[in-house]
C-alpha cells in the first residue's frame, strides 16, 4: 500500500503539485521518504493518483502523477451531517467516523445542551482540527472527496437557513415519535440532524416539529452520542441502499 | 434517572438481593450513596428494578426490590458478534458498543491478522474485563439483559464446532464478492463474524467458502476495524427491521 498525501492545490494538466508544509513533514520527517519515493495524492474532490515525490524542499514537497487510481466511490446518496457539538474529543471521533462513513460535508451545530460556545470552537480553532481529522480518514478509508466542514451555526440559525437538502432529524427512543429510515422516502440530498449528549430539549423538539423536520429513531436502545451518527449513517445507507 | 447496579444474583421471590464488592463499592465509595437510596437493579437476564438500598456492608451493599421497571427491549433477531480480537483498548470498545446495539453474546476469535493469543487474552483476564465493560454499557443503553462473553477461541475451531445459528461474515470492500444485508433472507437467530485490523487472509476467505458462510459487505469504503462490528449490526437491524 502506498502511503497517502493531501494535495488539493495539484495541477492536472501539468500533472504535479506541492503538498504543503504538513504533509511534507509527514513525508520527510515521520516516513522518511525522499526523492523517487512511490506516493499516492488525492485532491479532495474526488481525484486520486500514484505520485512520485521529486523534490523535497524545507516547507513543501513536489511531486510528479503518474497515473490515476481509482478511489472508492462515492455513497449514492449525497448526505450532510448537522451534529450538535460533542465535548471535547469525542467531536473529533464523529468527525472521524462520518467522513469514513461517506458524508459530504459536516454542519457542526451548537444546540442546548451543547456544552460549548461559536465562540469556544473559534478560539479552539476546532474547524481546522476537524478538517484535518477529515483528511486523516478520507486517507485511510480509500475515498477521494475529503467533507467541507462548515463554520459552526445555532441550531435555531440552522433551522432557519434556506434548506438546500431533504432534512431528517434523530431522535432519542423516549421521544417515541420517530419513523424508521426504512419509512422515509429516499432522497438524493439529505441533511442528518443528530443531538448532543442528553438529546433534545423538549422546546427543540418542538421547534424541529414546527419547521416540518421529520424525526427518525434507531431502536429503543439509547446510543452513546458520539456513536450514533454512524449508527444513523448505516442504517440510512442501509435502507436506501446507498453504500 | 435513577442509578442502575448489577445484580445477577437478586432473588424475585424474595424482592432483595446483595450488591457484589464491586458495585457495592461504586454504590457507597463513587456515588456516595447509603440507606434509603433509591437505586435501579438488573438482573442480567431480562428483569430490571426499581429498589433501595437498606444495609451497607463492607463487601456488599443489600436493596429491597420495589417495582419492576420495563427495560429497553431487545432486538427482534438475536445476534451473537463473532469477533476477531482487535489489539488493546479497541476489543473494549467493539464490546461496548456490541452490548450498546443489542447482541446477546460476544464469541472472541484469534484469527491470522490478531496481534494476540489465547494464552495472552488468559492471562490479562480480558474476558472478565470484557464482561464489565457489557455490564457497564447495558446499564447506560437501558436493556436489562447482558451479554454473554464466550472464551476466547481459535477461527478454526469456531469454524468447526457446531453451527447453533446462521453464519454470516463480514468482508472488505476489496473481496468484492459479498453480498448486502438487504440480500440476504432474515434469521431469527444469527452468528456475525467480523474480522482484525487488515481484514481475513486468502487462506481464511478460502477456509470461509469452504464452510458455506456467506459473505456480507458494507460499500466500497475500507471501515476501522474497531467500528465496522457496529456499523454491521446497524445495517444488519435495519434491513431486517429488527431493531
Amino acid at each position: 500500500v502506498r502511503p497517502r498525501f493531501y494535495l488539493p492545490n495539484l495541477d492536472r494538466e501539468a500533472a504535479r503539485g506541492r503538498l504543503d508544509e504538513h504533509e511534507a513533514r509527514h513525508l520527510s520527517r515521520v516516513l522518511r521518504l525522499g526523492p523517487g519515493a512511490d506516493i499516492e495524492v488525492l485532491d479532495g474532490v474526488g481525484g486520486l493518483f500514484h505520485a512520485r515525490v521529486t523534490t523535497v524542499w524545507r516547507d513543501g514537497v513536489d511531486v510528479a502523477l503518474i497515473a490515476p487510481v481509482t478511489p472508492a466511490a462515492e455513497p449514492r446518496v449525497q448526505v450532510g451531517l448537522v451534529m450538535s457539538v460533542l465535548k471535547g474529543d469525542s467531536m473529533d471521533a464523529v468527525v472521524r467516523d462520518a467522513a469514513m462513513m461517506g458524508v459530504a460535508t459536516v454542519q457542526p451545530v451548537i444546540s442546548a445542551r451543547s456544552e460549548t460556545t461559536i465562540a469556544a470552537l473559534q478560539r479552539g480553532h476546532r474547524a481546522r482540527r476537524w478538517s484535518r481529522v477529515a483528511v486523516s480518514s478520507v486517507k485511510q478509508c480509500g475515498r477521494a472527496t475529503v467533507p467541507r466542514i462548515f463554520p459552526p451555526v445555532t441550531l435555531e440559525a440552522w433551522l432557519g437557513s434556506r434548506a438546500t437538502a431533504r432534512r431528517l432529524a434523530l431522535v432519542e427512543p423516549s421521544s417515541a415519535r420517530g419513523h424508521s429510515f426504512s419509512a422515509i422516502d429516499r432522497s438524493p440530498v439529505v441533511d442528518l440532524l443528530v443531538g448532543p449528549e442528553g438529546g433534545w430539549t423538549p422546546a427543540e423538539l418542538a421547534r424541529l416539529d414546527r419547521a416540518d423536520v421529520p424525526l427518525v429513531t434507531l431502536g429503543p436502545r439509547t446510543l452513546r452520542a458520539e456513536a450514533a451518527p454512524t449508527i444513523a449513517l448505516a442504517a440510512l445507507f442501509e435502507a436506501w441502499n446507498a453504500w
